[in-house]
């Protein structure tokens, strides 16, 4: 058993946070024990080592819960583009490079780089349709010791020539991988990932249901992101109450977990039958303030049970801090509690940080929270450069949120081990 | 004169960027004499020293145009409350303590050091009631070669005992500041500055109102930030047609220059006055995210012709880079856009750019470009780590300000001279 002392904050309700200053948190086989004021709570001779990290923070490792790993690319470009101009003049364009290896290596490097920058560790991505880069894509995490689901992305319609595949190969290709990598307990798994209705015929969702329940594998894909979008799954799928009914017809809503981006739109019904089915919902405030869809409903997600995480979108969202993707979310739901004449409650910081990491975490099986049998997903946080003038515990983790980047982050962990720079 | 040689960004006009890529600037006695492609534009024995930054960009420098320097302390937290609880409960008690020299001159300096890491060289600040720590501040600014107008804070009703002046007080503190600083094309000059209408009786406007037309300095105050202060400052002055005509009856509403913040609610009328005025808005988005006050109108001003600036709102706003207050006037002008049913097109990043340099530039004299006769305030940016696959000039410009911090801003020039890291 190893114990960890620094200052403690981590969320196990999202209403606050627990705040334990200067305690430790005990980890073994990869999995916390327990958390206490301080070591003499653990039995001194089953501690094999106590590393002291002083007056640093030490508080769960991020969740990116949607990210198109081959977008990394066009991050922080092209922001004045509504969705569909957006897809097709620089998404797909750039997705089509993804054909060769060697481009998608020198970019999925950079990418997985800097997640690790920015303390994410476990990470639901998009890659492309290719199946040889979205295995380097898996083995670049894999090698890295991260935690990653990462889909090879299905579509068969409705797209460039060049990012369309028969319903076939996608078959094949998703067997291939699943073959490689859907070991139990893996850090890096596969994730059925149909890009979405628009771009999926019929026989795309039907294979990816039947994937998803032969393979008991999770689902990912996007859901309610902007008004036109919504019209356009109305008409392509007319027998379909809502949006994510269509999902639901195809076995890709909640019948194995399943993670929908945006869910900016999504109306009573759709809320409900998220509820029912355990859907969660990737929050992407940036890429929503980015490509004009508008402020996702996330108080009435929480007060309806949904559960929900957050996520960076690149490259519609343009930055991969799930920090400020707290920061945005918060921002985000106050603006919608201004224009709701204040009805809608914004969300505080600890309902944010939960999202991010204990809320997101579960995705992943027990992630995001120091209580004991969870995984240990950690970062240490050296703020000493923003905590100049006595602030309190919650203060300092505030101003990290609000002010800090990856320069504070010194170590990083995912499942017990210490995370080193991954190369490029 | 000195040639400076880099990849040459900046807006002469807000619809579009000039790019000269490898051009050179000349500077004169602190002013840019022209811009050109290469060297050979400028007479060989006329040039002293040439500069040559290579591959990197070079860009106007940064102007804040609303920020509360006195809160720096508090950046980055108590992000949980709406404006009044949030100046009683935060905001006034931390502006009390600047009754301390000791306490005001460690942290002004922190903050300035802070507005320079982010290529910030002119600033149009809040300091607080205390004329001996406004005093400190303007020194502080001076010392460190920036450009700022400091408006040392008057107020006498409707806040705490320890922030209220008498009349009296106020306009002796203001005088002998005036008779330090005011001082013809003196880098750091004095700003009158009422707090906004609530803090300020009848007689306070009016001395404010006189001082400015006396020593003809410019203006600053706060404008329609919330829907409750705008119906406040009804009540209490029942006599205005609207907010920005309470502040017009006491001549500081344009008779000299005026830089108001926020302006979120500004009607047809108020814009008019604004106008017809040339009254600066101080746009400050994520300040109005922060405190829930709601989306500043932007195209509508710029359409109707108001000059408009960016503010970072420290702290209000949590964020003092202006970089970041591009992409968030960029995201909040979408989210405009999206809700008005896209009648309001949003700003485009050469809008955003330009409002941050040539258009609030324009509250300092020449500033914000590299049009000949502007002072040389300018920025070397070396982007290298951003721009690992052939970008274009403008993209790589649109991704540092997107994805880039203080660590790529490699230099600073402010009026032709380069700007050392102040002192702590």
């Amino acid at each position: 058993m190893k114990l960890y002392k620094a200052n403690i904050l981590f969320t196990r309700e999202k209403d606050r946070f627990e705040v334990i200053e200067r305690g430790c948190v005990a980890v073994e086989d990869g999995r916390v024990v327990g958390v206490a004021v301080d070591e003499s709570a653990f039995a001194a001779d089953s501690v094999e080592a106590v590393i002291d990290y002083g007056d640093k923070l030490l508080i769960p490792a991020m969740c990116d819960m949607h990210v198109h790993a081959p977008q990394y690319r066009n991050q922080g470009i092209a922001m004045d583009l509504e969705l569909i101009p957006w897809l097709n003049n620089y998404t797909f364009p750039e997705e089509a490079k993804y054909a060769e290896a060697a481009y998608a290596e020198r970019m999925y490097r950079r990418f997985v780089r800097d997640l690790w920058r920015y303390g994410t560790m476990r990470t639901v991505a998009f890659a492309t349709i290719h199946e040889r880069s979205t295995r380097l894509l898996m083995n670049i995490f894999k090698e890295a010791g991260m935690g990653a689901l990462v889909g090879k992305v299905d579509m068969d319609r409705n797209s460039s020539e060049a990012l369309q595949t028969t319903v076939h190969d996608a078959v094949a290709a998703n067997e291939a991988l699943i073959a490689e990598f859907n070991v139990p307990g893996a850090l890096v798994r596969p994730i059925i990932t149909p890009r979405f209705i628009p771009s999926c015929s019929s026989a795309m969702l039907r294979e990816c249901g039947r994937l998803a329940a032969k393979y008991s594998l999770p689902v990912q894909s996007h859901l309610s992101e902007n008004p036109s979008e919504v019209e356009w799954v109305r008409e392509l799928e007319p027998e379909s109450r809502f949006y994510g009914d269509a999902y639901d017809r195809y076995g890709l809503f909640g019948q194995t977990p399943t993670v929908m981006a945006h869910c900016v739109y999504s109306g009573d019904d759709e809320i409900e039958l998220m509820a029912k089915r355990g859907v969660l919902v990737a929050h992407c405030p940036t890429s929503n303030l980015n490509i004009s869809s508008g402020m996702s409903p996330i108080r009435k997600f929480l007060d309806h049970g949904v559960k929900v995480g957050l996520g960076s979108d690149i490259s519609g969202g343009h930055d991969l801090s799930i920090f400020r993707m707290m920061v945005y979310a918060v921002q985000v739901s106050k603006m919608h509690y201004q224009y709701s004449n204040k009805q809608s409650r914004f969300l505080s910081l600890s309902e944010v940080f939960w999202l991010a990491t204990k809320s997101a975490g579960s995705f992943f099986g027990k992630v995001g929270s120091f209580e004991p049998g969870y995984e240990f997903d950690a970062l240490v946080v050296d703020d000493s450069d923003l905590n100049f003038d006595g602030y309190t515990l919650p203060q300092r983790l505030e101003r990290f949120i609000y002010l800090g980047d990856d320069r504070q982050i010194v170590h990083r962990y995912c499942r017990g081990e210490e995370v080193a720079e991954p190369k490029l």
